[in-house]
């Protein structure tokens, strides 16, 4: 498979589909009713906003893999979830202290700090509602491996434990390991984490779940090289948040560590391993996947 | 089944043989090794604290239904973690500012509010990792049902919305149906939702499902009344944490709404109804479950 397959897929047009849906099911499936207001402050963190590239990522690897739709659907609204609620602890006070996000106030200055520590607890716990409908169109085998996953990614050995180590980190000289499994901990599983949830949607042979895992965990870093440079080398309007914060708050980043040349030197090298693991799969049509990697590579916000 | 049944029963010596399981379980899963102190603080939060009601109730509840011993405890821990994290975001500066639990410095004192706060989202998902083992010896049917109840005694219509109440009434007044509902989703749903855990790690009818849920809310609706009563009849000492506290903070009760001598009829009524509805369950050996729901009304802490 080669880069001609590619340039004839619209990544646009396939996106746009599958936004739809994932949209639809998110306000569906994140309901205002929720007590108290709680409900509000969760649709708020949730809907309208976010390049949605978590649930693009199981939608294509479920499509990859010829899995359940489904099951898909929700893996996909999960993993974003879990994103959302992050986003929403990450910016209260005594983390990050962000008060705007996508231009809007976050939810704990709309909401006060309470209702927003509530709304993200609240949010993780929908994630793993939505992966186990009681519902027998998707198998109990794929609920509870959509969970395990999906846990895992979340937990203290991904997305949480990365988030310590980067608290831990700042003003601190790291090394390009310890920086990587910052990384490969803090945005890296989740995202990794959303390509095998959507192979788990379906059946895959150890090769194509060995070579679906090395793509997830290159496309991983490779979002995370890209967002330091972009830190550096965009404006705040183009990327919807405060541009050069890393190097205000004196973050570690793969810039300030490799500089900016060799810093999108490894950023191709990356997405080439991610596309070279894709030939590798055994899978048939994995353009979207193919496409996905190449977007975030390229993406300029 | 009536009382002698009970009587001859040595709810001691039994729960502290499941007791002896439950924290070598916990510390066992709960690791330290989690990165940049995280698994310290998540420790500090789960281990050495607490009466462990919840597991106990999940491991009465799947002995009664003659369940799976290994997800049982696997439920139990899980349903722990979830209490704790709980506990952990809920004594933070921005909800109830508490600086002492069980004596102790409370989590976000010990470790700062940013690890308090990842701690908290970590332990959640552990408690779903642990339900989701990679083990063939828990058929994936009840691992997915397990998350499933959890989910929702953890999320938004359960634990989360509870509290979003909670923090919405204070100095309001609540009619009981208010309160009620409010301490339904806050403490009763996850009480429920253990014993529901326990049960769906075996196979009950359905007559023996509804009498467990109904054992189950009333035990949960009972806790919380003898919650309310302690804090304002016992001190501070025995309760292990600030007694008067509700009334200091102007939070509706079931004291100040019904008063106290109606408060303790109430408690004693939800407790005869609990053990009716075990008597109507048609399971054979509810005793575990009968002697923790009496330990729930008479306890003095």
């Amino acid at each position: 498979m080669d880069a001609a397959v590619t340039e004839g897929f619209d990544l646009g047009r396939w996106s746009g589909e599958r936004l739809v849906q994932v949209e639809r099911a998110l306000s569906d499936w994140v309901v205002a009713d929720a007590p108290a207001g709680l409900g509000d402050a969760m649709r708020y963190a949730v809907l309208d906003g976010g390049k949605r590239l978590r649930p693009l990522l199981v939608l294509a690897a479920n499509e990859a893999v010829r899995g359940n739709a489904l099951a898909a659907l929700r893996a996909a609204c999960a993993v974003e979830l879990i994103h959302a609620y992050s986003l929403v602890h990450d910016d209260m006070p005594c983390m990050d202290n962000d008060v705007l996000r996508r231009g809007k106030p976050t939810v704990h200055v709309q909401f006060g700090q309470a209702r927003a520590l509530l709304a993200g607890d609240a949010l993780q716990a929908l994630a793993f509602e939505l992966l186990t409908p009681d519902d027998e169109r998707i198998p109990a085998a794929v609920q509870a491996r959509l969970c395990r996953l999906l846990a895992r990614a979340a937990g203290h050995e991904g997305m949480a434990g990365g988030q310590a180590i980067d608290l831990a980190s700042v003003g601190m000289a790291l090394t390009e390991d310890q920086l990587r499994r910052m990384h490969r901990l803090k945005t890296g599983e989740l995202l990794q984490g959303s390509v095998m949830m959507g192979a788990a949607c379906g059946q895959v042979s150890p090769t194509a779940h060995q070579a679906l895992a090395r793509y997830g965990a290159a496309l991983g870093l490779a979002f995370q090289v890209v967002d330091d440079i972009l830190d550096v080398t965009a404006d705040s309007a183009t990327l919807g948040k405060t541009a050069g914060k890393d190097a205000q708050q004196d973050k570690p980043t793969y810039v300030s560590l490799l500089g900016l040349e060799r810093s999108r030197a490894h950023a191709r090298e990356l997405l080439q391993d991610a596309l070279q693991a894709l030939d590798a799969s055994g899978l048939q049509d994995t353009r979207a996947l193919r496409a996905l990697a190449t977007m975030v590579v390229e993406r300029n916000n």
